[in-house]
């Protein structure tokens, strides 16, 4: 299976109105072709529980999962994929433990480790933070658009910008050469989450 | 590889004097036979870094190190088992991923929860709280000696009592009948833990 366009990042952390399994499936309502299910606290059992729902929704969809940083609830759950932040697995170890099929993505702040991440054998690249965001406590310095095109160009597998996504800046973002978009507040926190995700489908459906 | 009796728990939460290697080293040095790896905050990559340097040791000095919840550590570091509370892995779903070889610990606070742990295959219980202990924000009531003989003679597998065992305790627990005991504090927040250790793996020969 292959990673979409848009990638809507489920929440637990800011919000509580929905549970996971909520937020995906108002997410592909709207019109999201990725779900990357991501929560950093609480016990393995309700991440367990939350994942399972969640990938369910996804499979019923046709579109993949990818389980942030948990690789243990990725292959209990028979995760599409997984994503990686640099501090978590090293991307040789989710190779050996997750085979060649699964797709990994890999968080890169800099072309560098975007180059790196690509030489190991991740399957796409999460750049960022592109612009400024308030939902990481201690974020890497905004990169902005001409560093985002510079990785895109210098990487041969697929750029998903993140960070700050908002409708309005979906088609200088396309236009920059990513493949898509990671978003998480601006649909977890919107007044109308499916509204948000619709909003962003179509920009990116005219980019 | 089989569970010894003198379960040392590594601690990077209640002080962090010593690193999961150090406590280990110190650990083994003082007579421990089975180091148990526990982390539940941080990132995955300072986990995983810190319980392979434990692992070198304990294979080293040729007794097993079991992990605590996290699958994906323990299978990336080829751990010898893996230790699951009631709000970790369900048994089952760890034996899936682990295999039949891998030694797999259950967490349990009743005699029912020992039983359906053994069910499910769990290796061995750890069971408690028999004393109480800080080393838990909401711990279960403390359930005592009687229980403790009770659930001892109630399952097949291996009961490692926990929560509050200090030396002078070690020979009540060993008459009801557990296999072994489990610490944690007792030794990581010890003036010197080489000697706690020493001191409980005497007490636990004379048992």
């Amino acid at each position: 299976m292959q990673i979409g366009r848009l990638h809507i990042i489920t929440d637990f952390w800011f919000q509580q109105r929905y549970s996971h399994a909520e937020l995906a499936s108002m997410a592909i309502s709207g019109g999201a072709d990725t779900i990357q299910f991501r929560q950093k606290h609480g016990s393995t059992r309700h991440l367990l529980e939350e994942a399972q729902k969640t990938a369910d929704l996804c499979r019923e969809a046709g579109i993949p999962l990818i389980v942030n940083d948990r690789i243990d609830v990725a292959l209990a759950i028979e995760a599409n994929g997984i994503h990686l932040g640099q501090e978590d697995f090293p991307l040789a170890v989710a190779r050996r433990l997750l085979g060649k099929e699964v797709i990994i993505g890999a968080t890169a702040t800099t072309l560098g480790q975007a180059r790196k991440a690509q030489d190991e054998g991740a399957s796409y690249v999460g750049f960022g933070p592109v612009y400024a965001t308030s939902s990481k406590a201690n974020p890497a310095a905004v990169k902005g658009i001409d560093i985002l095109s510079q990785v895109c160009h210098g990487v041969d597998i697929p750029v998903i910008a993140i960070a700050g996504i908002k409708t309005d800046r979906v088609s200088e973002v396309m236009s920059a050469g990513a493949h898509g978009v990671a978003v998480m507040t601006a649909v977890s926190l919107a007044d109308d989450p499916v509204s948000a995700v619709r909003d962003l489908a179509e920009r990116l459906r005219e980019s």
